[in-house]
């Protein structure tokens, strides 16, 4: 079978890699990055020029071309591969990313949700690879969410499904760049954490964390949280099992909703292993309904790290591959 | 083809129809009800023979017998079709009831959730037809609810699939009977309604709900709401406008996840018409994630009513046939 190329769009970089999609135990056979510059058209550019370079080494180190291009976008993607909704790349939203791109590249392209691919990604080369019925939540400064449902991708009437980042879980709460107030990843991203710590900074409690963030409680961050609890320092960590309780809050609702059998963790804080995974662990099953009476949810740390995306969407695209 | 039978057994009755699934424009055959008795072995008795009697009115007035017997069950199933989880139910609990009832009536039955069956109905034949991504949710003393993905039912890994009653929206919120804080269900269900009334009532408000209610603030209930509403009583229409938040709210956790494409308002409330569902509409597109950048979703109400478990079991039980 012919390779696939996959890119992932972030805010500050490029990712792309080259997959053999017919090796179900192959890694990135190319990979590659650029910078994410500013504006539509400088955008679709660095696609186009990505997609091509990825290809020139494919050809080069391996001998064989790249027959097909997949796009992670950060926001709503629909059917057609047009981002209609993403707060981070505001400019180009509404550009038919996936046929503009077929056309300056003459590959089939497909475009989904950055997290989608993701999930993807896991579910066919890493830690969600045997569950059928599988949610992969990337938690970073915000939160991203791929579904499946009986081994496929569940993308929704629209392609939009999987964000439940935006799930509201607490009326009334902390306001969300996306307008409203008290959305789920206001309390278990990255920047959740933050504030949980901040907070207990201005209780007087998280000495060494604050000490980390330089000695103002106002610059504490996620990272210093995870940096302190990793030399076992007892306030951060008591900020970590009531972080766990939040991310277990959102995950229980999901599998309340979806009955998955595994979740994977990814984004930023996976990068804190059990640190982050086992409050949550330890808070699930009393979130989940009638948890003594189904089958334990795996809660697993990301196996792809961050090429999740670019691995997924490359995946994704070989289904655009003419049938031989 | 063969006509099928399905049974949705509730806290007080058992309600049983007999479907022609061949048939995509067809309603009931027959219909016949029981009450609910207590206790594993009469209630396996009790579905045992209203499947014998639905077979046999079959036969007696449409010269065909029932070939497969679905029944709807309130609580987590699980693929084998016996009931894991029912706390309405509780002898029932862990009791193989597909299996059971194939033994004492010699025909295929599948056993699935009865909020499941009755989205299965009302995708196959009611208010959801057309819709691949659907989402049936009942309001009633609780929420259940079903789930269709891409024309199928979505059951998830185990058959547990669409619990959104029991997502957790206020943190420390009002307690449930699930043993968890401030489940959606607690607000937006009649109870939810009856409790807002009863709030509105405390404060000096809800006059006219108050006195059909009898005069005693503590005894009003949902319907108190929606009769006074039918009325036209300001204070009760207001009541009517929150509580519709509270519904709008899960909802669109829903769309957040699932990209679901119509939402069908069934269960006791919805017998309440635009009176909750204009309220409900009105709320929802500023609730649900970059709601002016997608396709609006359509909230319509139930078509089948108290019909839509027992037909949508009927309907599930066809695939248990052996194909011809």
């Amino acid at each position: 079978m012919a390779l696939t190329c996959g890119l992932d769009l972030g805010g500050t970089k490029l990712l792309g890699v080259v997959v053999d999609p017919s090796d179900p135990s192959g890694g990135p056979l190319v990979e590659d990055r650029l910078p994410t510059p500013a504006g539509t058209e400088a955008v679709l550019a660095a696609l186009a020029a990505l997609i091509r370079r990825l290809d020139g080494r494919a050809r080069a180190d391996h001998g064989r071309a790249v027959a097909a291009a997949g796009v992670g976008l950060p926001g709503l993607v629909d059917r057609t591969g047009t981002l209609r909704y993403g707060p981070n790349l505001p400019g180009v939203v509404d550009a038919p990313v996936a046929r503009l791109l077929a056309e300056r590249t003459g590959l089939p392209v497909a475009a989904d949700n950055d997290a989608t691919c993701a999930a993807w990604g896991e579910h066919e080369r890493g830690a969600a690879r045997g569950y059928d019925h599988s949610l992969t939540v990337t938690l970073g400064t915000g939160i991203g969410a791929g579904i499946t449902a009986k081994g496929q991708v569940l993308r929704g009437a629209h392609g939009f499904a999987g964000e439940p980042g935006h799930m509201v879980v607490v009326p009334d709460g902390i306001l969300c760049p996306c307008g409203r107030r008290g959305c789920w990843e206001r309390y278990a991203s990255g920047s959740g954490l933050g504030r949980l710590a901040r907070e207990a900074a201005h209780a007087g409690q998280a000495c060494r964390v604050v000490e980390l963030a330089g000695g103002d409680a106002e610059d504490v961050r996620g990272e210093h949280v995870t940096l302190a609890a990793a030399e076992g320092d007892t306030e951060a960590l008591d900020v970590l099992r009531r972080f766990g309780r939040w991310v277990a809050l959102g995950l229980a609702n999901l599998v309340n909703v979806l009955d998955s059998e595994a979740i994977v963790i990814g984004g930023g804080l996976a990068e804190a292993g059990e640190l982050v995974l086992a409050p949550t662990r330890a808070a699930f099953p009393e979130m989940v309904l009638a948890g003594p009476h189904r089958p334990p949810v795996a809660i697993l740390p990301a196996a792809l790290g961050e090429r999740a995306g670019a691995i997924g969407a490359a995946l994704l695209a070989a289904e655009r591959l003419p049938p031989r």
